[in-house]
């Protein structure tokens, strides 16, 4: 098959393919701390995060040898079309290595405007989120369904997740705690998962810090493809990474923002 | 089929299949808090939890007609066989309103001595935990496994759940935190998915507090099962409820109970 054969959905589907099916059997296969360490000195995580992004990089070389890559594990890839893939083979190592299923593979397409075209792929339940290329979409145990973002616009309403109870620096804390005080409902500890279901319509607001660019292009791509909107917290553009606010709509975006202002 | 020809995990397993059906159509169906009131004044949530109820108690009363049947919705029913089905057809609602795939099915069989058959399912993953019957097994998407507890016996190595960041009183809480501050890895929200993840060898400490019975007698049954311990934080039965520790191995248990003293 040549290149141009394969659109850039049909490549981001072939790289969420080989990422779960380098990652799965890794997946649960710790049984204790003190096995969590082969004798190479790499986790099984690392292992699996390794194996996934030399399997996207390999299927990247064939398909798209002039786009650049971004990846978590290796050396940036420059490219000469002025596109860029991102890629983080598992988002949520700590998820990972503790067997939830709300780590993911994230796959975005750039250019200098940033991501327009992202995959959140859950490889154990089996469920993928895309957006961008005039889809908002995912596909998993229930069967297909569109992703549209909610029509919240009050924040007591809202349902806000972030990743973890301690968020950056202490101000960035207490500006998440500005607006977790506000919402109707805060849960913690989703990964990327959040992101996806945020697009998905069942909840409000994302707030996280110290995000690295390829933890958050493939959910500013598939959020703004459901209708939403991410940035940083002072509304900039959010894909360089640093501190991300997602929110369902333009009404809870302002608010949460106006509450993040000053940290 | 006469009720002779049923075991106990049978009917268990019709119990939880049940659940599984009644409450899925309801799953990520709303898409706003505003939506989220059905006109009789009760949520998707409520209305999922009370079908998945009957339904089960429909399947005891011809299956089991002499037992008795203590669940979240619906009255006890007082039995004639000193034998107790323990229900709770959604632990995590919060999780569930959110989309997360972390809430479950509960089912108990208990008799004074406490549960001696669980089962924990997750409708979504299609993901079912069963300990007790002689069995420890896990049956989802990666196939059929073995459920066994990890054997960390130093906090140091220990990955540690709790649902919220907020344990039950400000006392539940720093007690908590004791035990947090010596781990190595501290997750939140995950509802029962963390006890199946502890039966399932993949994290070793439960810590929660503001239990019902229905909520952690099925987690006790299938930990158990696979090897582990719980108590609440002195130490004693936890199978009423209240305060409850969830340990992969006795030197686990003891150190953070040593911890969580004088809560």
């Amino acid at each position: 098959m040549t290149n141009a054969a394969l659109s850039d959905l049909d490549v981001a589907h072939l790289l969420a393919d080989a990422a779960r099916a380098a990652i799965l059997p890794h997946f649960r296969k710790l049984s204790s701390a003190a096995e969590n360490k082969a004798q190479d000195g790499f986790d099984p995580v690392t292992i699996a995060d390794r194996a996934a992004e030399r399997a996207m990089r390999e299927i990247l070389s064939q398909h798209r040898p002039a786009d650049g890559i971004l990846g978590e594990e290796y050396d940036n890839l420059v490219g000469t079309s002025g596109r860029t893939w991102v890629l983080d083979p598992i988002d949520g190592t700590r998820g990972f290595i503790s067997g939830t299923p709300t780590w993911g593979v994230l796959i975005a397409l750039s250019d200098e405007t940033g991501p327009f075209l992202g995959i959140i792929d859950q490889p154990y339940i089996g469920e993928r989120f895309v957006g961008g290329a005039d889809i908002a979409s995912v596909t998993g145990p229930l069967g297909v369904a569109n992703l549209n973002c909610r029509t919240t616009t009050d924040l007591a309403q809202a349902t806000l997740f972030t990743t973890f109870p301690e968020v950056g620096t202490p101000e960035d804390r207490a500006a998440f705690e500005r607006v977790s005080a506000q919402v109707q409902l805060t849960r913690f500890g989703c990964d990327c998962y959040a992101y996806a279901l945020l697009a998905a319509g069942q909840i409000d607001l994302v707030i996280e810090s110290v995000l690295n660019p390829y933890d958050i292009q493939a959910p500013i791509a598939v959020i703004q493809a459901a209708g939403g909107i991410v940035t940083d917290w002072d509304g900039a553009l959010a894909h360089n990474g640093g501190r991300a606010l997602a929110a369902a709509t333009p009404e809870l975006h302002r608010a949460a923002m106006d509450l993040l202002k000053g940290a």
